[in-house]
């Protein structure tokens, strides 16, 4: 540890003293960053720790991944479920002692395209695959990647979007990727889903209302909202053919935080990088 | 064909002409029997074709299964996420434009018990493994079939269906399966949720309704009842924590017809025994 972070550790007992911490939390407490030596994010995200201020050199910036990349995964195959068996639709009609065959469909054999190849959306095009859809990554760095059936680079992923069921986000949010899915992207798709379980602000609204009133999309579903939560009046609300939910797609339970934590601070005694480690510079 | 069915046959130009019959559909027409050497289903379940009267001898009976048990499986994993993920109530929830966190919860890792392993308990077994659930099955003759962690018969089965998160049936409906799930099967549940996509005349909804109402089984999702359409009166309606669809988890299609019919057509042209060919005594 003290070899990696550049700094003496001290152990928690010491921590009352003002010696050199280790912080677990959300975010970075005021005050602290000075005394800092390794901060674990309980969260996989680390826009908001990261601000916009430099990050501090010698301080190790660690996440909890945990077991998001699963429950990730489940809540976009739940979603892409509920489109094509109609669930809702099910349901409302059984309010009505209505029994009534409305058509369904398969995702079986469907294309979506993931952006962003991390553990997240490897985790996704891992359970993807398994139930039987094909999925192409799109990657800043394009290489093979054992989940996905292929992994391109953005200027490359056009050609996919235009031929997919399924448009999965799950961008990190970094300078490179703020309002990435703007006109060109989305203008590409013909009648693809838009899932975003990635970052709110990668997202620019203004071509996502367009391509779901045109129909380049047929449908959108945000977990993530550039202001969440939503006000009454925010105009996300009114999107046409748009599901939202509150940011629920990846919810890190305790267990998770605790296991990411020790998994990094076992690599650390054996003098190896964390697993989760992150570097400021890229954001993730 | 002639070598297994024990008459001549016919081309269906000679159909006019009153000799053998070849018929394709959904129940034998009134007055055919007698001239009838092969009988395909466009159903899978073919309880209604063999009605009460037995089956003539030499009349070869075969169904379609086609894409079924993917469509029976992909069904079933919706409900599954449905749940699990609460998509329903999340979508009531944007009505009122809250955005309001819920428990979610994964499916990986829970166990699921399938009632029945012919091709269709199979696809579904192999569905849902995929995904991470562990899948014990039950059958009539219990062996080791590869899509199952585990089979038993209906003797073992309550054990596992006390330590089980989804009971799945995909029976079809005979002798011995009629009111299948009565008293002692369902109350052996410790909080499962009942999911049936075989045949509605399988289940006592007396003892149905006990298990739900005091908690044995957790919900029950029905996509067949004894009575298709039910009445708006029909007391399904009136069961608790229950979804009713209308018999649309195995939707044929017109392909699924041909495809079936055809493979049904060439193993015949080799000599060999249809792949869906239906052994009347047991009725599947």
């Amino acid at each position: 540890m003290s070899r990696i972070a550049g700094r003496p550790v001290v152990t928690p007992d010491a921590v009352g003293g003002g010696g050199p911490l280790i912080h677990i939390g959300p975010v970075v407490p005021e005050g602290i960053l000075t005394d800092l030596v390794w901060f674990h994010s309980t969260n996989a995200g680390v826009d908001a720790v990261l601000g916009g201020s430099p990050w501090p050199d010698g301080v190790m910036l660690t996440r909890t991944v945990g077991r998001m990349g699963r429950r990730i995964a489940e809540y976009i195959l739940a979603w892409m479920l509920e489109e094509r068996q109609r669930t809702s639709l099910y349901r409302a009609q059984q309010e009505e002692r209505r029994w009534e065959r409305q058509d369904v469909d398969l995702v079986d054999g469907d294309l979506a395209v993931v952006f962003g190849a991390g553990r997240i959306g490897r985790a996704i095009a891992e359970l993807l695959r398994s139930v039987g859809l094909r999925v192409v990554g799109v990657a800043a760095t394009p290489r093979a990647i054992p989940e996905f059936d292929q992994v391109v680079g953005a200027p490359e992923a056009v050609t996919h979007v235009s031929r997919a069921e399924w448009l999965v986000s799950a961008l990190p949010l970094t300078d490179d990727t703020r309002g990435y899915f703007g006109r060109s992207l989305l203008g590409a798709a013909r009648g693809a889903c838009f899932i975003n379980v990635g970052r709110g602000e990668t997202v620019r609204y203004d071509a996502l209302g367009e391509a779901l009133h045109g129909g380049r999309l047929r449908r959108a579903v945000l977990d993530v909202l550039p202001d969440e939560p939503p006000g009454h009046d925010d105009p996300v609300w009114d999107l046409p053919r748009t599901v939202i939910t509150p940011h629920t797609a990846g919810v890190t339970a305790d267990s998770d935080v605790a296991e990411d934590f020790r998994a990094c601070w076992e690599s650390l005694r054996r003098g190896e990088r964390p697993p989760t480690v992150v570097d400021p510079g890229r954001g993730y």
